[in-house]
């Protein structure tokens, strides 16, 4: 088997080195005879892609190389495609992917990992800590105070890898959490779960209320204006989704309102954020890089530990657990 | 038996009302039979004071209104002084308190808020969030990344209520815990524990190190200068105990020059913190105004269980589980 993977230029924190590629044959030895290659300049991608039946690489690589049409003929032996990313919202529509190739993503590699950022987001708005951050800068010293997670309401939206890891974090907190996915179907961290059709009904309960689904057609807007105002006085928000999940200027009102008191944001509509953007200033609103969800120390081992399982099934004509649903964007 | 409660002037949030001592009263109908008075001015105190044995009150206030001298006079039927905080430090040195009288503090009312806070302070230290705050403040989006906290060693310096709930928080995200206090006995959330005296062998170990102990005499300077520079380089420090357990200085330096990473500190040595300190601007620096082991929703109903299982203690003629070692200092 032909694989082939694709690193961007220049990024020294997440590129695959050979060594991570080494030591995850050493843990997968059934795929040691494999060629693997890799690349990061356009002239190794475009030879290795001839005879490559794998391509792992970034979502934004293969949006800025494959439009639609380029494919058949350039990768004519390609079987799969691995992203070495959960959110594949980049590459939609689909219509760029053969019928024949399989899209994979590496979701799972983020749980541990947002679970924290999540739990995290939850105690620094319980704590007002992007209000003190902002008095900070204006060199103020002004206590409030906050109580602790135990009996207080989270809303999840999103149970897959990252929102069940906040879910799991925040019920071991003592907290009531209430998930919202595509099925109303149970989550052993959820006193409830409903079906995205009636978040409506449960948004009025949200003390807390954390955006961590894929970014599809089916969620771009979901929080909207009209949503935010059905949250209760005084509600806080996390957002390890996709920035297009909510309306940044409705945020923003309710935040200068007061309506919101309080928000972590680790995503945004464009990134990176462009001094001069609201967000930077609305009250009471903290902003992270889109970190919240990659850990460099186990990144990529924990994909590339992906990367042969889904090749190990596809080999043995199993369903591949990581493959992506194009109808649905994830 | 006679309990005078003596509240600030003007603290809505803290003041223990009427209300919360009619609930403690049907939580403990043994004192039921107790005459308890409330006042928040000068004229309530003095005159409270004739008949009192017991007198709850703020540090700040005894502080204030019990110069060495004036309790035998004012009070002469006192037996204990209850202070509804932790830290009596304010009150050190213990000359003002006549020899038969009891002091009390409220310790173990701040164990869950502090261990949430302390959890919380190493995720965002883990997660850059000093860092990025202060990027947000010139509206620059430069990710960083960071890892999961376990497998990385913290040390814990004071294993009191405060230094135990962030041991055991951090224990339960997987993390290393390295305890430090007066003695070397071992502790449930400590893989090891080392006496004061032996700080200097663990400091080079502590990727991470929370100041949670008691200011005293021998607590006063703990971290000096001398002591960072123990540290490994990229350390990362909180500090829940007080502000003169380390200096400032030496603090403010070692993020300068960078061996310190980050810090979140909720205690200064000067509170409130003027406008024009070093520290507002020192950098990866996040400063919170000393609200970190207060929960309003719990405090008075938790520092009044506490009260009366004291007086019950007193009253059978057993130790006080909550009097101060006024030798110790806490």
């Amino acid at each position: 088997m032909r694989i082939h993977i694709q690193n961007p230029e220049g990024d020294a924190l997440f590129a695959i080195t050979p060594a991570q590629v080494a030591a995850a044959l050493a843990r997968h030895p059934d795929f040691a005879a494999a060629g693997i290659s890799l690349a990061h300049d356009e002239a190794g991608l475009w030879s290795a892609l001839a005879e490559a039946e794998v391509l792992v690489t970034w979502t934004r690589l293969a949006a800025r190389h494959f439009p639609e049409g380029v494919l058949p003929g350039a990768a004519p032996k390609l079987k799969a495609i691995f992203c070495t990313s959960a959110g594949v919202d980049r590459l939609a529509p689909f219509a760029w992917l053969p019928p024949g190739v399989a899209l994979l993503n590496n979701r799972g590699t983020h749980g541990a990992k947002a679970g924290e950022f999540g739990l995290m987001a939850l105690l620094m708005l319980a704590n007002h800590i992007p209000t003190f951050a902002q008095d900070q800068q204006k060199q103020v010293w002004s206590p409030r105070f906050g109580s602790v997670l135990a009996g207080r309401t989270v809303c999840v939206v999103g149970l897959g890898s990252l929102g069940g890891a906040v879910a799991e974090r925040a019920a071991q907190f003592g907290m009531t959490v209430i998930g919202v996915r595509n099925s109303d179907a149970p989550h052993p961290a959820c006193s409830r779960v409903v079906s995205q059709d009636a978040i409506d009904s449960v948004l009025p309960e949200a003390e807390f209320l954390v955006l961590a689904c894929p970014l599809t057609p089916r969620t771009q807007g979901l929080l909207d204006r009209r949503r935010m105002a059905l949250l209760p006085r005084g509600a806080k928000l996390v957002n390890i989704a996709r920035g297009p999940v909510w309306d940044e200027d409705a945020l923003c009102d309710a935040l200068e309102s007061g309506h919101l008191a309080g928000a972590v944001t680790d995503v945004q509509v464009q990134e990176p954020l462009p001094a001069g953007d609201r967000l930077w200033t609305a009250p009471n609103l903290l902003i992270t890089p889109h970190m919240s969800a990659d850990d460099p120390a186990t990144y990529n081992d924990q994909s590339l530990d992906l990367l042969f399982q889904n090749l190990r099934a596809m080999r043995q004509g199993q369903p591949m657990p990581q493959r992506v649903d194009t109808a649905r964007g994830y």
